[in-house]
C-alpha cells in the first residue's frame, strides 16, 4: 500500500514526527465488538518505551496512549468495545528537549536519511530524525496492540537472537526468561555476554545490529493469499519497513539455501486426533503464501544505529565536506527496542490477513 | 497490494495456472511513449525458460509473448509504442504434457502449496501446481521487460552468488561471465564447483537452495518513500512473492547485525564534478526507504525443491497417510531460473516508484 | 481504484482497445466453488451485442467470451467451477473493419475523448476510439456475469425509462417485457412512441440521450460501510466510469430534493414473520452506505453520442480549424445497449461489498 | 478505496464521532512545499460550521482546528510549510451536550443509518449519529483546504441552486452573492423566497431537500485518466460519499438525456492565443474521464434529513413496534451546510488526479 498506511482490510495509517505535537495512528477496519483496555495497549507502548535500560537511548518519553474515536466504553467504564468505525489513537509528544539544531538542520549524517528526505521533498524535519525518527514505531505498536486482539486466539512474541556476532544458543530457548533481562533474550546464559560486549559498545560510543525473531502461533491455516497477497510477503513487507531493517527471513530463510530437499521438506501425518501434524517446520509455518496452522517463524536483522560519537565524514546541504559526529542521547543497540515492534508488525499483518478471509466484520471470529 | 496484483501506478495483475490455455498478465499503468519490440521482450523470457541446460527441469515450454493491447505499432512494423493504456501480455501453454494426474490431485507433495489451497480453498488446479507453479513467473518476466524501460537510464542485472554451501568469490565478480555459463555464475571459477555439485544433486534425484543477487544501476536518488512505501520495503515484498523464496536483503543485509555503526555507515563527500559520492554502500543505495543514487542491492534465498525422487511421508486429503514420490520432470536447483525472476521484481518496484515520484505520465522522464 | 481495475475483494481489471487483437478483463478475488457455464456469461454479452435492431450501430460483433484461467472443468465438461484464482475472460475482435482512418487520427471529433487523449497521453489509438470505445464494456458485462454468482439469491436487472423526453409509464413496469422489445423497455405503452422517435433520430443521422434503472434484489442488509466505501458510492463511481454517463442517482435521486423529511424517510415495522418491513422505499435500499435488505434502485443519464452525421466545427492536432462529421455506423442511442452494463457493474459492487463483508473465500455465502 | 480513507496520492484519511473526544483527519501524500496558515483552513471550516442562521441546526461547535504534524513553521512563525509526511488535523469535540441518550439507544429512527449499523455492526455509537453524523465533513473540509493549495491557480467554488421546488435563475447568477446571504445562493432574487418557504419548513419542525452546484476552475487539462480513474466518477464518487447525498451530475447531467447529439457537443475553434477554445460546455470540463480545460461542472441532491418533529413509524433493536421523533436541535435544509463540504471533495479529487498525472513530490507544480 502506499505511503504512510499498510494493510488492506486492518488498514493502519500513522503520522507525527519525532519533535512534533504529537504522533498516532488511525487503525480502519478493526471489526465491531473487539474488547480491550487502555492499559492493555499501554503495557505494550511501555515495552518499546525508551530509557528502560542502560543498554537503550535515554530518551525520557512517557508515551502516554489516548483513544480519540471508534470505541464505546463498557459498563465497566474501562473496557472499551470496537464499533467498527476508524480506532484513533494519539501519544503526545512530551520530551521535546529544546536545542540548537542549527548545525544539524544543514549536515547529512551519513547512514541516516537526511540526505536522501531532502533529494526527494527539498525539506525536512531535522528534528530528532522527524519522521524518520523511530518515534513513529510507537504508532505501530498501538496499532498492534489492537491487531492481537482481531484473531482469537492468536499470541505473538519476539526475542532477540543475535547482538554482533554473539548468538543465543537455541538449545536454551524459554520464553520466560524473555522479560527477565534488559535485551528480551530468551537465552539466559547470553545474558551477560551481551551486557559485557555492549557496556564496551556503549562506553565507545558506538553502536551494533542485531537480529530479532518473532513466533507467531494460534495463526488458523488457511490464512494468506498466493502470488502477491502471500502472507510471507506482507510480513517481509512490514518488518522491513521497520526503521534500520536490513533483512528478513521466513523459516529456515538465508539456511534453505544450504539445504537439500530432504532436509527441508516438513514431512506430516495424521495425528491421533484426526488433524493433519507437520513433522518440523523449516517452511516458517506458510507455504505457497498460505499459513499451514504451524507456528509462523520470521526474522530481522538490524543495522547499527549510524548515530555515534565518532566523527564521520560528510557533506552538507550546500555541498561542502563537513565532518559529523552525533551528540546527545546514544542508541547502542536499536535491536533491542525493535523486540516490540517486529511483534507489532507481525500481528498486524496475520490479523489483515485474517479479516481478508473472515470479512471486515469478522462474525466468524 | 491484494490478491494477484502488485504496484502502485506502474500495477501489474499476473493471471493463469501451469496447465490452463494460456498464462499473462496485464501492465496498467505504463506511461505512454515507451518503444520496445516483441523480441526484447521475448529474449527476457527466453532466459527464464526451462530445459536450457542439464541442471534445471526439461520441461519444454516455448513461452512465447503477445501483446494484445495498449500499444501502437510505430511505422517500421515492428516497434511498438505505448499508448498508456493497458498492456495485455499473453502466452500460450503449449507443452501441457497429458498425465493422470488422479494420485497427486489427492495427495499433499511435502513443502508444496498442495495443503494450504485445500485448506483455504476448498479446491485446487492440481495440474502442475496450478496456479502455484513457477510458470506463473514466466508474466512476471515479461513485464519486467516493460518495466525496464519505464526509468530512462535504469540497468537491472542479477547472478547466482551460492548454491549449497558453495558462494562464490566476490572478487572474481565479472559481470560479462554471467550468460558464459549455466548458472548466472558472475565468477567463472565457481562454475566447475557447481557442476560437479548439481551433477549429484541431480542423479540423487535430490535438490537444493540458493542465493541470487540483484542490481539496479541508474536508479535516480530520491525515489521511494518513508514509512510503509519504502524503497527497499516494496523491494523484499516483491522478491518474497517469488515461488519458493524464503529471505531477503538489502545491501549489508543480515550481515548487518555483526557491524559496527563505525563500520556500516556510509561516507560521504563531494566529487570533483561537484555531485555527493557516497564512499561505500553497505546501505544497498537506500536509505530511509528512499534511494541514494548509489546502486540498489538486494539478495533473496530460494529454498530447494520439494520435487524430489526420495519418499516422504505425507497425507492424502481424506485423511490417509501416504509416501509421496514426485516424479517426472526435475529441478535440481529452481533457484538458477529464479535470476531473471529476480531482476524482473526488481525492475518492476524501480519503476513503480519512479512513476510515483513523476507521474503516471511519465513526462520528466 | 486505479486505473483500469475496480474493486477491493472482488476486482476486476479490463483491457483492450477496439480495434486490437482482443479484449478482456481479469477477475481477481471471485471466491473458489462458484459454478457457472460458458453459456451463462455468453447470453449477457448477447443482449449487450450491438446490431440486434435498427436503433443501434450496425457494427457485427460476435463477442465470443472464452475462460483462460481460474476455473476446473466439472466432470460434466461444461460446468465451470472457480478455484480462487484469478479468472482470466477474453473475446477477439473480429470485426476490425479495415478502413482509413488517416483523417479521424488527426481530428478531434466534439464531444469524444480524441483531445483530451492526446492532450494526456501525447499519442493516442484512433481506430475506432481505441480505449475510450464502448467495446471496453463487453469485458464488463463479462465480470458481471460472474459478479451475478457471487452474492447468493442476488437478481439484478435494468431498463430503459427515457429516451429524449419520452418516460415510461412507471405504472405499466412490468419485466416481463423487458426482453420483448429493442429498447429493454419495461413498459410496452412507450415501445411505439420511441420507434417513431428514434427512427427519426436515426434517419437525421442524430442522436438523443437516454435514461436506465437499475434493480437489484436479493442484497443481503448489512452490505457496504460508512464513510469512503459506501455502497451507493461505488454504485454510483462504476455507473459513472460507463462511457457517455453524466449522472447517477440513488433512490428518490434528484427528487429528494422537492420532498420534505415527512415525505422521504422510510418508515419501518415489524411484519408478521418477526422480520422488520420498510413501509416504502425512498432511500433506495441504502442507508448511511449500508444495505437495507430492500431492492437496492440506481438510475443513470447517458448523453447522447457525438458521432453524428452533422458536421461539427473542431480542431486537429496540428491547430487548425476544421470540420468533422463521423461517418460510417452509427448508433443513434447508445442508452439503449447501456442497459446490461448498468446491471453488469451494480452487481460487481454488489458483490465486491458483499465479500468485504462475508471474506474472500466466502465461505459464509 | 477503502472504509475511511479516498484518494489515491493524495490520500485522506477521517476518522472521529460526533460525541467523542475529537474527529480529524490524516492527509497523506500532500507535497512538500505547500505553504497555507492555519486561519486559512480554519476559514473553510468556519463555513461549514452551524450556528450561523436560523436555517441550519443550532448545535454550536467551535470546530477549531490543529495541525499536529507534517508540516514546519516558517520564520514568520504563522505559515506552516508541508514537509511531503502526513498532515494530521484534529478537531476536538467541545459541545457534546450531555442528554440522556436510553431511547435513541434502542430505536431506529426512519431514513437515518441506526437500522443499517446494527445490523452490519452489531454494536453502534448512538450519541448524535456517531460516526454517520454529519460532523465527520468537518474533517473533509480541512482536507480539502491542502487540496486546494495542491494544484496551482485552482479555484473551486459552489453555491446552492434548489430548495425544494425553489431554483435559482441561472441568468441571476453572480458569485459575488454566495456569500452575502445565509444559503450560499448565487441569486440575490432567491434569497426571500428561500427565506419565506424555509421558514415555513423550521416552524413544522419539517426538513427538505436541496441541490448543489460545483464549479472548479484552473483545472489543467488532461488530468483525470480513462476507464475507472476517471475524473468525473473520482467526483461522483466523493460527492456521493457525503451524508445524504442521492445524486450527481457532471455537466448537463440528467438533462443530456433529452438532448440530441448536435445540441450536446462541445464544439471546437482555435483561440486567438493559438490555445484551443471550447465553443460551449456541456460536457462540465470532463470527456473520457480527463479534464479538457474548461471548468469542471459538479451537482449534487442532498435528500431532507429525517429528523424531524413530526413522529415516524419504526421499530427498535428488541424488534417492537415504536413511533419514533426527534428532539433537540433541528436541521431545516441540511443542503446548506453541504455547499462547502461539496466544495472540500472536489478540490480533493482534482488534486489527487493531479499528483497523479505529476508525482506525488509535485515537483512540476
Amino acid at each position: 500500500m502506499s505511503h504512510n498506511t499498510f494493510g488492506h482490510l486492518f488498514r493502519v495509517t500513522t503520522w507525527g514526527e519525532s519533535h512534533g505535537v504529537a504522533l498516532g495512528c488511525v487503525v480502519d477496519g478493526c471489526p465491531p465488538g473487539i474488547r480491550f483496555t487502555l492499559a492493555e495497549i499501554q503495557a505494550w507502548l511501555d515495552k518499546r518505551k525508551p530509557g528502560q535500560s542502560r543498554f537503550v537511548t535515554q530518551r525520557r518519553e512517557d508515551d502516554l496512549v489516548k483513544v480519540l474515536s471508534g470505541v464505546m466504553l463498557d459498563d465497566d467504564g474501562e473496557t472499551m468495545i470496537t464499533t467498527g468505525t476508524p480506532v484513533s489513537m494519539m501519544i503526545e509528544n512530551t520530551d521535546q528537549r529544546s536545542k540548537d539544531y542549527g548545525e544539524i538542520a544543514r549536515r547529512y549524517r551519513p547512514g541516516h536519511a537526511d540526505y536522501t528526505y531532502d533529494i526527494k521533498y527539498g525539506i525536512r524535519d531535522y528534528r530528532g530524525g522527524g519522521r524518520s525518527s523511530a518515534r513513529e514505531t510507537a504508532a505501530r505498536v498501538a496499532a498492534g496492540g489492537l491487531a492481537r486482539k482481531v484473531v482469537p486466539g492468536l499470541t505473538v512474541r519476539a526475542a532477540l537472537v543475535q547482538i554482533g556476532k554473539h548468538r543465543i544458543d537455541r538449545n536454551n530457548w524459554d520464553w520466560n526468561e524473555v522479560n527477565n533481562n534488559p535485551f528480551f533474550a530468551p537465552d539466559p546464559a547470553i545474558v551477560p555476554v551481551w551486557e559485557d560486549y555492549l557496556d564496551g559498545i556503549r562506553k565507545a560510543g558506538s553502536s551494533v545490529g542485531a537480529v530479532v525473531e518473532v513466533v507467531a502461533e494460534g495463526v488458523p491455516a488457511g490464512i494468506g493469499a498466493p502470488i502477491y497477497a502471500k502472507l510471507d510477503q506482507d510480513i517481509a513487507s512490514l518488518l522491513m519497513s521497520i526503521n534500520a531493517v536490513k533483512g528478513v527471513e521466513i523459516g529456515e530463510g538465508f539456511a534453505s539455501a544450504e539445504l537439500t530437499g530432504e532436509e527441508n521438506a516438513d514431512e506430516m501425518r495424521m495425528g491421533n486426533d484426526g488433524n493433519p501434524i507437520f513433522l518440523s517446520n523449516h517452511a516458517g509455518g506458510i507455504l505457497g503464501g498460505i499459513s499451514t496452522g504451524q507456528p509462523v517463524v520470521a526474522r530481522f536483522a538490524i543495522k547499527p544505529t549510524s548515530s555515534i560519537l565518532t566523527e564521520r565524514r560528510s557533506i552538507d546541504a550546500d555541498g561542502n565536506n563537513v565532518d559529523v559526529r552525533t551528540k546527545g542521547r546514544h542508541d547502542p543497540c536499536v535491536g533491542i527496542r525493535a523486540v516490540p515492534i517486529g511483534e507489532a508488525m507481525v500481528a498486524c499483518a496475520i490479523a489483515d490477513h485474517y479479516l481478508r478471509d473472515r470479512g471486515q466484520t469478522g462474525r466468524l471470529a
